[in-house]
C-alpha cells in the first residue's frame, strides 16, 4: 500500500502499530485452529478455546494484580468496559460523581446519560496551572454525595498523570468508589489494583498494551452490585431467565472474541518480555527529546505537563498558522509521519486548553518507535515551521 | 493439539469450524498491516482501517439488502446486537411483545429484564404439534399493546424456520416492529430485508457468515428511536456531551473491532462464492441422510420438525440409557466427533420437548462437512446405541 512501508507511526494513543508478529499468530492459530465456541460446548476444540480465554483472563488478572481472573471481564472495548462500570453502577437520584476534564468521551457522555436518566450529578474537575490534577482539588470536590470517582489515569490529550495511590487513599477515606480509565497508561505505566487502591479498572487492549482492536478490559476488585449491561446466553446456568450471579458470566454474556482474547494475551508476553519499566523508559526518552528540541521551533507551542515524570508520551501542539487538521495532513502526505489532529473525542480537555476550535495535533510515542524517527518528525516541524512562519 | 487433527466438527450452530484461509489472512493483514483505529486518525494507515470497515459494511448491507450500509451496526456478538434492539427499544410501560419458545436467552434475558424494568408484558408462544410456530398463532397473539414481534428465524435447538415472509406481512398489517434473530440462518437461508419485511435484523458473524467470533450485526431498516446501549467516543461530532445522530457512530460508540471485521468480510465473500443456495442444497442433503438413517437405531429419539424445507441442519436427540452430556463426551473422546450437549441457552425450547433434566445432543452441520462424515456419525451411534440398549 502507498506509503505505509516508510511511514513512522506516532499514533499509539489511539491504537498502537505494529503489533508484535506474535499478536497476529495467536488470532491466526485462535482461528484457524480452533474457531469452536468457548464454554458452549462439550468437545475438545470447545475446550481449547474456553482455556485460551481463561489463560488470557490469568495474564490480564497477573499484570494488574486483580484479586482472581473472575475479577476480569472482556469487552469489544474500554468504552464497553467503561459503559458496564458507569451505567452499570447503582447510582440512586442525588448522587455525585467526581471526573476532570481530561475525561474521554467514554466517561463524559456515560455520565452524561446518567445525570439525565438517573439525576446524578456531576464534577468536571480542571487541572492546576501546571495541568495537572491535583489530590487536593479531588479531595475538595467530594461531597458526602458522592459515590464514585471517575478519573483517567493519563489524559489522552496532554498525557498528564493522576497520582493514582494517593487519589485512592482519599477515595477511601470518604467511602468513594475509584474507577480508573487506564486505557493510556495499561501497558505503559505500572499498575496493581491492590497497591493503587484501584475499585474498578478499565482499559482498551489494542493500545500499549499492544493487543488487537476488539478488546477491552473491566476488573472489579469486589462486588459493587453493578447491573450487568448486556444480558444473554452465558453457557452456564441457561434455565435462567436472567444473568447468572457467577463471575465472570454474569458481565460477559453472548460469545466472546476469542482470536482477539487470544491476542491480547500475546501482546501481553510481549510487555512481560520487554518489560513495563525499560517500556516507560524509552518513552520518556522520546519525549524528552521531542519536547526539549521542539522548543525552538518558532510558532509552535506545546501543551502538556513540564514535569515528565507526571506524564505519559502522548504530547499535543500547535504550530501557528495551520490548523490541525492541515498540520496532520502534510506530516502525513509530505513526511509519511502519522499523528492524530482534532478533538481526540476529549472535548472538555480542549475548553480548558482553549484549542476546541482548531483542535490540536498530537503525537503519541509506542515501545518500538525510535530516536531517530523523534528526530524526523522534528526536523518536519522544523521545515513546515520555516514554510509557514519563516 | 491431541484429537483435533482427525476431528468431526458437527457444533456449527454454535461456531463454525473450520473458517475458509481467507478469513485468518484478512484478520492478520488488518493486525499487521493497519492496525491504526478506524475513523480516528488523519493518517493513511487509519484512513485504510476505516476503508476496511466501510468495506465489510457494504458487503454486508448487500447480502441483507440493507437499505444502505450506514444501517448496518457492528457489534462483538448477536447478544449485543440483540440488546441493542431490545433493550434500546423505545418501550413504554404496559407495552407488549410477542416471541417464542424457542428463542435463545439472548432475546430471553433482555426481555425478562424489560418485563422487570418498564413493566411490558411477554408472550412465548409454544410450538403446533409439527414442532412449528405458525403464523395463524402469532397473529392471535397479538393485542393492542403489541409494540415488536422477537422472533428466532430458526431455533438454535430443533432447527425449526419461521415462514418471515407471512409472519411480516402479518407485523406490518398490525403496525408491529418486526425483529428477526437471524443466528441460526445468516449465510444459510436466503435474507432480504426489503423482500421478506423484516425491520431489525440481529445476527453472529461467527456461525453459518464463517467469519470470526467478536463479530455481531444489527441492520435497522429505518430510525425506531433506539436508545444507543453504550455511548462514549465516536471520532465524531466529540463536542456533544451526548452520542450524535448521524449512523452508524449513534450505535457504535468506541474502537470498532477491525480484524474481525475484516474477517466476517472475507466470511461473505466465501458465502457469494459458494452460493447461498448450493449451502443450503448441500446442508439439506446431509440432513436428509441423518434423520433417514437414524430412525432405525434402537433407543434414538430425533425432534425437530418432519418436513425438511421447514428447518435448517441443526438437529438434537437422545439416546436411550445416556445422559445428553454422556453421549456427547462419548462422541468426542472414542469418536472424535465434536457435538454439542445440555440446554442450548434456550431453556424454554426444552421445557416444550420435556428434555430440560438432561438436555439434549445436537449436530449441526455447515458448509465444509460431507456425507462420510454424516455415515461416521451415523455408525457411532449405531455403536453407542448397541452398547447401550443392545
Amino acid at each position: 500500500m502507498k506509503g505505509t512501508r516508510k511511514m513512522i507511526y506516532f499514533d499509539h494513543a489511539a491504537s498502537s502499530y505494529p503489533k508484535p508478529k506474535t499478536v497476529a499468530d495467536a488470532m491466526c492459530e485462535a482461528v484457524s485452529q480452533y474457531s469452536a465456541n468457548p464454554g458452549r460446548g462439550g468437545h475438545q476444540l470447545a475446550e481449547r478455546a474456553r482455556s485460551a480465554v481463561e489463560e488470557a483472563r490469568k495474564k490480564v488478572a497477573l499484570l494488574f494484580e486483580a484479586p482472581s481472573s473472575k475479577h476480569v471481564w472482556f469487552y469489544q472495548n474500554a468504552t464497553m468496559a467503561l459503559n458496564q462500570a458507569l451505567v452499570g453502577f447503582p447510582f440512586q437520584a442525588g448522587d455525585h460523581v467526581v471526573a476532570t476534564s481530561f475525561e474521554h468521551n467514554s466517561i463524559i457522555r456515560p455520565l452524561e446519560k446518567l445525570a439525565n436518566e438517573k439525576q446524578i450529578a456531576i464534577t468536571y474537575l480542571e487541572p492546576n496551572e501546571e495541568g495537572l490534577i491535583t489530590v487536593a482539588a479531588i479531595e475538595a470536590a467530594i461531597t458526602p454525595n458522592t459515590r464514585l470517582l471517575a478519573v483517567s489515569h493519563a489524559s489522552n490529550v496532554t498525557g498528564a498523570l493522576v497520582p493514582i495511590q494517593e487519589v485512592s487513599t482519599v477515595a477511601k477515606s470518604k467511602n468513594v468508589v475509584f474507577l480508573l480509565d487506564a486505557s493510556q497508561t495499561a501497558g505503559t505505566v505500572s499498575i496493581h489494583m491492590e497497591r493503587d487502591g484501584i475499585d474498578l479498572l478499565a482499559f482498551a487492549g489494542h493500545k500499549s498494551l499492544l493487543g488487537p482492536q476488539g478488546t477491552g478490559v473491566l476488573i472489579s476488585k469486589k462486588d459493587f452490585q453493578l447491573t450487568p449491561l448486556v444480558v444473554g446466553g452465558t453457557g452456564s446456568h441457561s434455565e435462567l431467565p436472567h444473568q447468572p450471579l457467577n463471575w465472570p458470566d454474569r458481565y460477559e454474556a453472548g460469545t466472546l472474541n476469542t482470536p482477539g482474547i487470544a491476542g491480547l494475551a500475546a501482546g501481553i508476553d510481549e510487555i512481560n518480555r520487554m518489560g513495563l519499566e525499560s517500556i516507560w523508559e524509552h518513552e520518556q526518552s522520546l519525549m524528552e527529546k521531542f519536547l526539549k528540541e521542539t522548543k525552538q521551533i518558532t510558532g509552535l507551542t506545546v501543551f502538556g505537563p513540564d514535569d515528565l515524570t507526571q506524564r505519559v508520551a502522548v504530547i499535543p501542539f500547535s504550530l501557528d498558522g495551520l490548523e490541525s487538521h492541515e498540520l496532520a495532513m502534510v506530516l502525513d502526505e509530505h513526511y509519511q509521519i502519522a499523528v492524530r489532529a482534532g478533538l481526540h473525542c476529549s472535548p472538555k480537555t480542549h475548553e480548558v486548553l482553549h484549542t476546541s476550535e482548531a483542535g490540536l495535533v498530537r503525537v503519541s510515542f509506542g515501545p518500538y518507535n525510535t530516536i531517530k524517527e523523534v528526530d524526523q518528525l522534528i526536523k518536519a516541524l522544523k521545515e513546515i515551521s520555516q514554510a509557514f512562519n519563516g
